[in-house]
């Protein structure tokens, strides 16, 4: 990072370190992962390394989406096409789009939908929104982000090195088809639930593709999400968090009311520029475009679920989702990482970097052009058959 | 917000408001505002309302700005202009752009750099790298985002009525030349200072753009900025904030190291579209045209300070900054401002809001069109002389 942390220095402020930042265990996990490959292909600088481990969107936007985008751009230089600040909130028309494309039938109203410039960001103003004084309770595995910024907000113990988990925290072992049943024990409990659906376009066989499917929702539940992988915004950034009219705390305030809040006060909206494609996204034939690129993404990972199954591996994920977790038992994920990516030059994800729920695991990514996926299973076809 | 406050819900979690949330004493200053002109509107549904309110450009994009972002967002529809993730920490090479144009002789490394999405959202992601057991002075009046962030996080104690001023917050009065003993109070006392350079293109007369003019000021500053208002970006949304290498913790541990866990863990980057945008203004051509508009806001501010002076009002600003502050002796703020509002259909903001410090005071915003300027000045001189 710039300088030596052993080497004495010639003057420090009296400014402590933030005591919740120090508990965290390791680096963010994803940059962690680009250092390995940074050292990998030192070691190896002819390698053709094969990225599968952060999901990361590799196929071109739709054209309406890319020239909705372009058209708006261009006429910030107009007198009739520039503006200024945007509603914190978001666009209204994207905000009504949102309610009427994506929670059809639901019942959202586009005042509780709220756009944000992607989830990461947002998942840290619900730990802002909801403060210090909270127990919170994670899936394991889960998106890193989760827990981190619980441990930065300073919701969590220390980190335990045996358990590999932070105190105070609850890690619920995931599994499927327990969706009303969370929802129940949020109403018996008074608990409130934040539901990632950034992978709902994944969805196929009719799980829920958002908490508000399952009854009672919308009094015990907010929705994070996001046009990355639904859209291939990961870099464009744009993303929306629902907030219910319903949704009270203890004392009868409505938490939409301090969501409210915390994005006029500690955000200013998403980028204009970004909200135009956005929009375009959820126009009829956006739709279908950027669900076709969805429906590519898929049949890769079923490619590469069954590149696996072939070898006998155990496979988790691949419908319904845009992941595969692979079960390599008796083994450490990070030493698996390490030797398919000295092997094969693959890059995957350790499971553990997830939560202790996820050791013994990689994951990999059916994010990435067809011919890398067809390559990484057969690199993996020789590594391990 | 959606639903009385005082109706008996039939359902609560039972989660806590957050404390630190309830403190707030009011809606954020600029929605606050905007509530009053939708009240005034609808009370004078013909009034051809001018807006000296927040400080929103109104001037559009040089063209090669719009044109880049443009260019870029139509190339992410084509196999060899698609992107995904950046850098967390932003595009490399408008780091390095801004450490040499904006931070020319001051020795700032583009790895310093930070990309935002404007200052707003990075001033909360600064007071998440600082914790809540933190002391806090701020300069009064500030922009209200620096408080309110402040009592979010729990720095700060109850608000005092009285006083106009929260607990365990020094609000220290605003004056200039005071920037160097401003440096020297950090070193003695091991402070970090936060300097927001918004305004930097602004500055005419000499005075210091960056803190880092200020000799020592690596060892305890932090600097955000913003493209907002230096090239018309408040919707497009653009920021950055510089961690010098030689900023310490108490312990000795570089702030850089946590700011750039912070970027990764509560940030995932800034638009790549929007970088491009960024990285068009600090061309010589960009550059040459962003601060033409600035100049434009420049003349609007000297024809608005003119006025006001001429009218025997105090004025502060208007030179170096494209705000003008109109004391009003013994007025309330509120007062001046609803007067204002209805007697000449001009939106102004109470200087209060930006604490206590501001009271009988008006802020007016330079950022219009040259005729609203023009058209303000009339209705001022009418309503006041």
């Amino acid at each position: 990072m710039g300088r030596s942390l052993s080497a004495v220095p010639d003057y420090c402020t009296r400014v402590a370190r933030n005591i919740n930042i120090e508990k965290l265990q390791y680096n963010y996990l994803f940059p962690e992962i680009s250092t390995r490959e940074v050292e990998h292909m030192k070691k190896y600088p002819n390698a053709k390394v094969i990225r599968l481990g952060i999901g990361d969107t590799t196929e071109p936007l739709p054209d309406n989406v890319a020239l909705s985008m372009a058209n708006y751009a261009r006429a910030l230089s107009t007198p009739e096409g520039y503006k200024g600040y945007g509603f914190e909130q978001g666009n209204k028309e994207l905000r009504k789009a949102i309610a009427e494309t994506l929670y059809k039938d639901l019942a959202i109203k586009d005042t509780e939908v709220f756009i944000s410039d992607g989830s990461q960001s947002e998942i840290s103003r619900l730990q802002l929104l909801l403060g210090s004084n909270t127990t919170i309770a994670v899936q394991d595995p889960s998106f890193p982000a989760y827990i981190d910024s619980s441990v930065i907000m300073g919701q969590t113990g220390e980190f335990d090195h045996g358990s590999g988990r932070y105190g105070k925290i609850e890690y619920m072992r995931s599994s499927r088809d327990q969706l009303e049943q969370l929802v129940q024990f949020a109403q018996k409990n008074g608990s409130i639930i934040i539901f990632d659906s950034a992978y709902a376009a994944f969805v196929s066989d009719g799980s829920p593709r958002s908490i508000y499917e399952i009854p009672g929702a919308r009094k015990v539940a907010i929705e994070v999400s996001s046009f990355s992988k639904m859209a291939g915004f990961t870099g464009v950034r744009l993303g929306w968090t629902v907030v219910p009219d319903e949704l009270l705390y203890s004392n009868g305030f409505p938490v939409l009311h301090d969501f409210n809040r915390i994005i006029c006060t500690c955000f200013n909206g998403a980028s204009n520029v970004v909200q135009a494609g956005g929009l375009a996204c959820l126009s009829p034939e956006g739709l279908k475009a950027v669900l076709s690129v969805v429906d590519y993404y898929k049949e890769n990972a079923k490619i590469l679920a069954e590149s696996f199954t072939s070898l006998g591996l155990s496979v988790y994920g691949g419908v319904n989702a845009p992941y595969v977790w692979v079960h390599f038992p008796g083994s450490k994920s990070w030493d698996i990482f390490s030797e398919i990516l000295g092997k094969t030059h693959i890059i995957t994800v350790p499971g553990s970097g997830f939560g202790p729920g996820g050791e013994e695991f990689i994951r990999v990514t059916a994010f990435g052009h067809r011919d890398n996926i067809l390559e990484a299973s057969k690199r993996m076809r020789s590594l391990l058959s």
